[in-house]
């Protein structure tokens, strides 16, 4: 059983980064620590156990992290969801609206094929606005979302209500600012 | 042993990407294939089996998907060193030149402490500026290099040569263009 107040001590919090007014939940402190990190990501691979899982997507770049240690734990395939361009293959793409302006994320037309069950990673749900479009991403290449997992979920930005499709599941909980 | 070859056919090379006349190395077919990935993440650590490592540094982005799954495996922290203005708090920065103009890398200045063992990890070791850049940077923390770990190396650029103070190992080598 994991301790989620314990994980949590190794999160750094700082003030108005990138922006004024924010609170920036830092995890290089926690990566940093072996067994902290360890913890981590058995704490998010334990929270679908029993889950039949064949590809693990990583959103760009800190999902990256824990998605690779996910897929290799879980003996999984890795497939990254990637900035614009970054890909070398043909590549689906969605774009999704930021605070200011809008964003894109691509994933190539073949890593994943139909039917496959996917288990989706990021580090931190806010909004929701990233992760939607993975899950579009997923779902245009017919991949089956098994699941989405967090590290950290900031339960005052509501991002879960746009996921009520999904299996989500986060390790730490945020409940305010 | 890790059979190099039959790592090597997982890798998707993709004409003129990102632009003409290059031949990229495509590694996302070798991390969508579960056994791949595993064999090419084990080899990696297999490379510097017995030598003592508490931290692994990945380099943004590629880089982070072998350390982190490095990491786990060794039970090791792991250190982002990431793209100017990613990090929180307060960072060391080297800049270093590209074929046209330049870039910078930065690493947290309190993320590894002094004689701490490191092992650097990135995917491919094309002329070595970008690990050479990480290389002072986790000396300027303090950080002892242990080794430094790719999956790919292109020999033909030579990048090696940069590199004579450390240990290096890649795991796939492509002698030519």
């Amino acid at each position: 059983m994991v301790n989620e107040t314990d994980l949590r001590s190794h999160i750094r919090t700082i003030p108005d980064f990138p922006h004024k007014g924010i609170m920036f939940r830092d995890i290089t402190t926690l990566l940093a620590h072996p067994d902290a990190f360890a913890r981590a990501v058995d704490a998010m691979a334990g929270s679908f156990k029993g889950v039949e899982v064949t590809k693990v997507v990583g959103i760009e770049s800190r999902g990256f992290i824990f998605a690779s240690a996910l897929a290799y734990k879980l003996k999984a395939g890795l497939v990254p969801v990637r900035k614009p361009k970054k890909l070398p293959a043909p590549a689906l793409r969605e774009e999704y609206t930021l605070e200011y302006g809008s964003d894109a994320l691509e994933i190539h037309a073949d890593a994943i094929a139909r039917g496959e069950r996917v288990l989706l990673v990021d580090d931190l749900l806010a909004t929701g606005g990233t992760i939607g479009a993975a899950c579009k991403l997923v779902e245009r290449t017919g991949g089956i979302i098994a699941g989405i997992a967090f590290l950290i979920e900031l339960d005052f930005l509501h991002g879960r209500d746009r996921l009520k499709n999904y299996a989500v599941q986060s390790v730490i909980h945020y409940q305010e600012e």
